[in-house]
């Protein structure tokens, strides 16, 4: 039997556990020491905190401290944690990342070097394995798609996508971790999978903001939140496109597909609900805060922004949409819905 | 001035008018035998009845016996009626069509032939035209995208696409109708345009049974409903592509964005929230018609299907969930949630 083990016991983590046991893998669990909580409730046999699901059976669990018995002889090593994460957590886990066949990465976000970089999660990964002494690193498969935690732990219909630079690597996962209700697309495309999986959480606060605007206004905004989801996933495939990410991957479930669930709710649609209502951005993102509702698009926002000033500057102007939502977030009271208008109604 | 026609004075026709007029054309409303209720409270002074917003000012409003003095030196007729209209329409203002220069089309659907042969409606307008003398039309510009008419009337912010084969005549009209608040795209790609216009109804359709699945759960099916997104934006590309489409113009304003404002709300979605919440397909229907709900996308889904037959029969294996929207329209009580997801969960 195949070994997985997943690092990182949060939602999408211990979510993951569902359908690669239901598979037929024996899956490990290890949580960080910020995890402790989550695995004492699965541990009592309680539903997990964040998606409300008992673990699936059979998944052994694993401390903080259990790291390299949890990465001993596994044929996967899930990269699951949360983005900041992830340079930490692979520096910890590199020697058992080394030695499996491959990485999967269900992280989202960008990631700065030291001198200030940004760099898709990926190529952060493979840079900090060759910094630490190891020049081959297995394939990484990165994996995005409509997957909101609780439903793949549930067994709700879900559909996801596996794009790694190897085909071969892709289709041989999608096709041993597939279940009835948590099915696999695979492609080689793993840059344009992976700016999908950050983009579209910048691009869902938009989508709130023309929520808000009917909760402010009593009036719905649906031709304007249907022309800026068009712009979001244009822009998505655009910045992919400069990575060397295939035009259509963006159009299918990383990008359009994401978008929808994430648009739908989730923390990033809440708060732009807020902006749309016409709330501080600022004082808006300190309440999240206190409520512990992390935003995870407002850094992707700017980390997102410095990217493309880095690796795409030739595109910017491409991109009205992203400038738009940064510029929001950095002001006190600019009016969101002109802002927003203006970056997706096209100028004939 | 330029002399705008626009034939159906119906929610979308109204609805055109303010634009255009905002935009500095003379413009001519005119209604059909079926219109003469909403024509009457216009000129009173009161809200359209179907957008709850006034006419734009200065469009003057003819009654279905003044369709000659309407169409008097036109230089863009409108057609506007519901699909069903189209033929007969098409033969009554065939004289004023030919005189003008182009032809804008707001209609959306597919239109059988007497032999039964399902046609898009550009192809359908030109062959009746054929048929009553007239070998020569003007260009027609096909005119779709996420345009809920009442947000239109009422000057919310609006996207839409121009699709016209010469390029030039679509960016001609993009440039003089566009405003503040109706922004227009251009496309060579009438073709494109005009499968999303009917596809998304059909589709949308789909979307309603994840949020009905919801209803009668109490469990959110956002995962399958993205996942139904996705699948359906595939769909209209791949149909379209099958008739000289290009593959992107599914993936932008006609397709990802009508079908977003149409999933949003509107009767097709609403009649799909009643399939998910396990009604009785045809009674749901019936008692639809009842309160005078025309869900546009049943017919659109019986046409669909039999223009794939006809025109389309190598990729009938491509489009699973037109395939499934059919299955469960046709049946009694299927599991209708089984359905979708086989249709949507693609298969590693």
């Amino acid at each position: 039997m195949s070994v997985i083990t997943v690092l990182g016991a949060g939602a999408m983590g211990s979510a993951l556990c569902t359908p690669v046991a239901d598979a037929g893998w024996e899956v490990r669990l290890w949580g960080t020491w910020l995890d402790d909580h989550l695995l004492d409730a699965v541990e009592a046999g309680k539903p997990h905190p964040r998606t409300k699901e008992p673990l699936a059976k059979g998944v052994k669990t694993y401390r903080s401290d259990q790291l390299a018995q949890a990465l001993e002889g596994a044929n996967v090593v899930v990269m699951s944690v949360a983005s900041t994460g992830v340079p930490k957590i692979t520096e910890m886990a590199l020697a058992g990342m080394a030695k499996a066949d491959a990485i999967w990465l269900t992280s989202k976000g960008f990631c700065p070097d030291e001198k200030g970089i940004i760099e898709q999660l990926p190529t952060a990964i493979r840079r900090i394995a060759k910094e630490n002494g190891y020049d081959q690193l297995p394939p990484i498969v990165a994996i995005a798609g409509p997957v909101k935690a609780n439903e793949c732990a549930g067994r709700k219909p879900t559909a996801t996508i596996f794009g790694c630079k190897d085909l071969a690597v892709a289709k041989k996962y999608a096709t041993a971790a597939c279940t009835e209700n948590y099915a696999i697309e695979y492609s080689d495309d793993e840059v344009g999978v992976e700016i999908c999986a950050p983009m579209k959480n910048v691009y869902a606060i938009a989508l709130g903001i023309a929520d808000g605007l009917e909760e402010a206004t009593g009036i719905p905004h649906h031709n304007l939140k249907a022309a800026t989801f068009t712009q979001a996933v244009k822009e998505m495939s655009l910045l992919g496109q400069s990575q060397g990410a295939k035009m259509e991957t963006a159009f299918g479930l990383p990008g359009v597909g994401d978008l929808e669930v994430t648009g739908l709710s989730g923390r990033n649609k809440v708060y732009g609900v807020r902006l749309g209502r016409g709330e501080n951005p600022k004082e808006a993102l300190a309440e999240m805060d206190r409520l512990e509702q992390t935003v995870e698009g407002v850094p992707a926002a700017g980390l997102a922004a410095k990217f493309v000033e880095q690796h795409a500057s030739e595109i910017k102007d491409q991109l009205p949409l992203l400038a738009a939502v940064n510029q929001i977030l950095e002001s006190e009271d600019l009016p969101v819905k002109d802002v927003v208008a203006k970056a997706v109604l096209p100028r004939a």
